[in-house]
């Protein structure tokens, strides 16, 4: 199980990748992007002409793209992948989409016969540096356990949670309450300030108190609080807004589906759609903060 | 400065004076009801006929009152406490109330010449009991040095976050983000739950994750998945909705104030409103997730 | 243009259709539901044993169906109607539906050369079997020109909002302000009340006033106030909780793909999910104002 | 009772005034701002040099004041008005306040033997102008009655809602419902043009549908689309987007009185809060509108 097959190659698929090579992976790359193929083969990896010519040769196959849309364009439909993958592969998408999505692909690959696992991830670009991820897995136990060895060289935590497509629900539900509890916590902070307290001192209080997360342990919204924060340079390079937006957006149909109220989910929804219209959508998710106050 | 005078015995205010005597402190202790205060003396404490008897002596007086209309009914007016205090002798107020209440009563008492800080906790009864609460104070960094050998005896952590009132700001602060993620990891694991989940696996997973928190670590509101968390014994035991209710409309005033939007606080402080009209007041706050799901 | 065949008679179509016969149309008719049907043969239509059969002859199709995907799932793929509706048919679809499956119908109607229209409603039961419905209308001005008659024999005002795709849209866009409008209105009267008011009072005053609207004037949501009002009846009767939330879904839906904010929207969408869950969702929607207060 | 001590003539109340002047009531008045004073001896009043020189000789006190503070400090205290005020004098207060205030001023005004009634106003300073505001009057009937011919000579409709403070209480309900229908329309609108509706269209089509209100039919928030409204002269001169604001925090404290739920109203409060934060205070309130597009 050396030969992987890996299709996006994107702020999170690349660095991904590279934590494969350096692991011993074997890997044939697939991306529209010429120049993130060229740092992939750099690094040690095969470039393929095309998704279908990455997995002719694969024992494994990680996909890592941008919605829903771009998954199923990938794997289904008569010139799908699916179509394409040799018998007895292992299929692993990481992406984060429509959690009935990935039923849908799943479903597919079974009648293929094919074994595939949802695997979203959590922990950003930095985790997928880091080769520190969280994998959140829907699909077969056993499956999960062929996929293991892989998945651990790209990250720290695995959790299985469920069927197909449970991985793709589990990630929205942490996302929707990352977002909430951002917006709070900026929220907070701008009250705090508002009154006269430094945010700094605040945000030390929180962190060690029931406020606490992962908002003012590491990612503090306010500018010079935490110096390796987005914050702190001027909200760039983290999760951008508009990401977060786009997992407020799953959250949301997801909860439809199934008539669950969700009303902080879909409120902060629409402060980080406040966000991205000011112009702000491509900062960091913690930028939010400048819904709340001009301070910063 | 070993004399205490204790007003409130409530459920925070008993076991903090309890420690207070562990701690070899002498209190003359204060509270309407006659119960409280029999409890304190069988534990060692005094009995004052009245507030004004109980500070009669007194070289630190400590208030754990319910509300602002409380705080300011006791040390303010012809008959407040203020006038009867001795000269020289430190008051803390540890009660929650508006920071403009807070600033009322400590300027009052700069006008009599005594010093005061406003130092309201966080922790609830369990903390309280363990003497490991979190004070988090406003006032003079001085008249904090002189109170910390007696906050020390109650708690663990102590924060001067500024001035007068700075306080009950922050703690709001912290209070109004606590109750935003609570309720918004009620809302996770309810739609975790109606797509299948297990909210014990999907708990377990956000508490080591991006959307970890005091409610997934230590109070999570779904029956069974942590054995001492309040929902796990019937929501019974814990800080009450009606409490964070109160908290949140506190931080709402305190917001009015200054122009400070809170769209997430205010939003959660209309769904403990609503839990508290369903009849649950009276419970745990985490009993915030019976308005997302009826299978709680 | 005599000559119509209606497909979709439920609680809103059943009363279009006997509206186009009594002004003298021909119908033929088509419904999953027998009893439906029947009633429209009583009325002097003529029962088609397919969506197919009722269109063989037809000169205008009109279709009134709950979802998007009964209207995908009517006219489109190899089976769908539109492969067998004659040539120079004009086709009327008046459901709500989402405004991309309004226009992959429409595109694919124009693909086989038929000229359509979305036509969604606005009025209800009520203005359904009054003959006063609202047309809201997307398509070709010139299409809208030749339906026209038909139109009127059901309805009072039609409205041409743009091409296809548009009557859908500014359906949905009335139909959130209505179901924040309604909202609100429950917790203004439900606000007044617990201060003391009269509700019936209130309203009277509201309805003459800036904050009046069609729940002040003729669907107060508090029984008693208006005679004719489903509160009145035991909220029976009217547009349902669950139908209103569909339309909020679909607004939702809508703004996520222009990437508008629409807050006060989806937290209405939330108060109709929480009454549902509550067990209310096929009372009327106006019953939301039983999430606000227990004294209805 | 001809004979008028008028308080207070800021944007609302020197139109009143003239209204008064108009219908031949002798007027001396009182404002701390030179020039509404001249402007209203110009019409015909006399200046009083003080609120207590006002009241010497008045059959009618009327005073228009912008907030709680201002009401309780001229009427209340040792120097407060009611100590003034000769017996028998008719007492109407026409601010816009905190129902708790105006309970508290009205039972000094009866402990003094003085009838009092307040009576809020509906209809803005276009209303102000014309005479035909609507009051909105707590208070006895009786009081009212002799109220009446005063009041009919500033407005057209008048209101009688209830007890001391129940005039208050209804014009923040009217107004909250007001606040949160405005940003509604705000958010339709928005979310019609982003998908490339025509707002005027759209408001023409709501404004006889269900979605109708005063947003719609008198001061729609789109510029262009009334042309006398606000929004169509760069939001200027209207109801001021921080006078919602205050009327809505108004609001929330009336609601946390009771423990009322107002989601709607709170979130609504929020959305003014943003707006006021982006500098768009002073415009009118249907600027909100600029919180959810950049297209105005």
């Amino acid at each position: 199980m050396n030969r992987v097959a890996f299709i996006g190659l994107g702020n999170m698929g690349a660095p991904m990748a590279a934590n494969l090579l350096k692991a011993g992976y074997a890997l044939r790359v697939f991306d529209l992007n010429a120049s993130a193929v060229a740092a992939a083969v750099a690094a040690g990896a095969v470039a393929a002409t095309s998704a279908i010519d990455a997995v002719a040769d694969a024992q494994i196959v990680i996909s890592m793209l941008p919605a829903s849309r771009h998954v199923e364009g990938l794997y289904l439909g008569d010139d799908g992948l699916l179509a394409h993958i040799p018998d007895g592969v292992l299929v692993i998408d990481c992406s984060t989409i429509a959690p009935a999505s990935a039923k849908k692909v799943a479903a597919a690959a079974a009648q293929r016969g094919l074994a595939m696992i949802d695997a979203p991830v959590s922990g950003g670009t930095a985790g997928a540096s880091a080769g520190t991820l969280t994998f959140i897995v829907g699909g077969d136990a056993s499956v999960l356990e062929r996929a293991r060895p892989v998945l651990a060289a790209m990250g720290k935590n695995i959790f299985h949670v469920g069927d197909s497509g449970a991985g793709q629900v589990a990630k929205l539900c942490n996302n929707m309450a990352l977002g909430v509890i951002m917006a709070v916590t900026g929220e907070a902070l701008a009250l705090g300030s508002a009154h006269g307290l430094d945010p700094a001192v605040l945000s030390r209080m929180m962190a060690v108190s029931t406020g606490r997360s992962w908002a003012t342990e590491v990612c503090n919204p306010w500018p010079g609080v935490l110096e390796n924060a987005p914050s702190s340079r001027g909200y760039s390079g983290g999760f951008g807004n508009d990401l977060m937006l786009k997992d407020l957006g799953l959250a949301a149909e997801a909860a439809m589906q199934v008539g669950a109220p969700i009303p902080l989910g879909e409120l902060a929804r629409n402060l980080y759609a406040i966000n991205s219209q000011a112009g702000n959508g491509g900062l960091d998710f913690s930028s939010v903060l400048k819904v709340m106050t001009k301070a910063v």
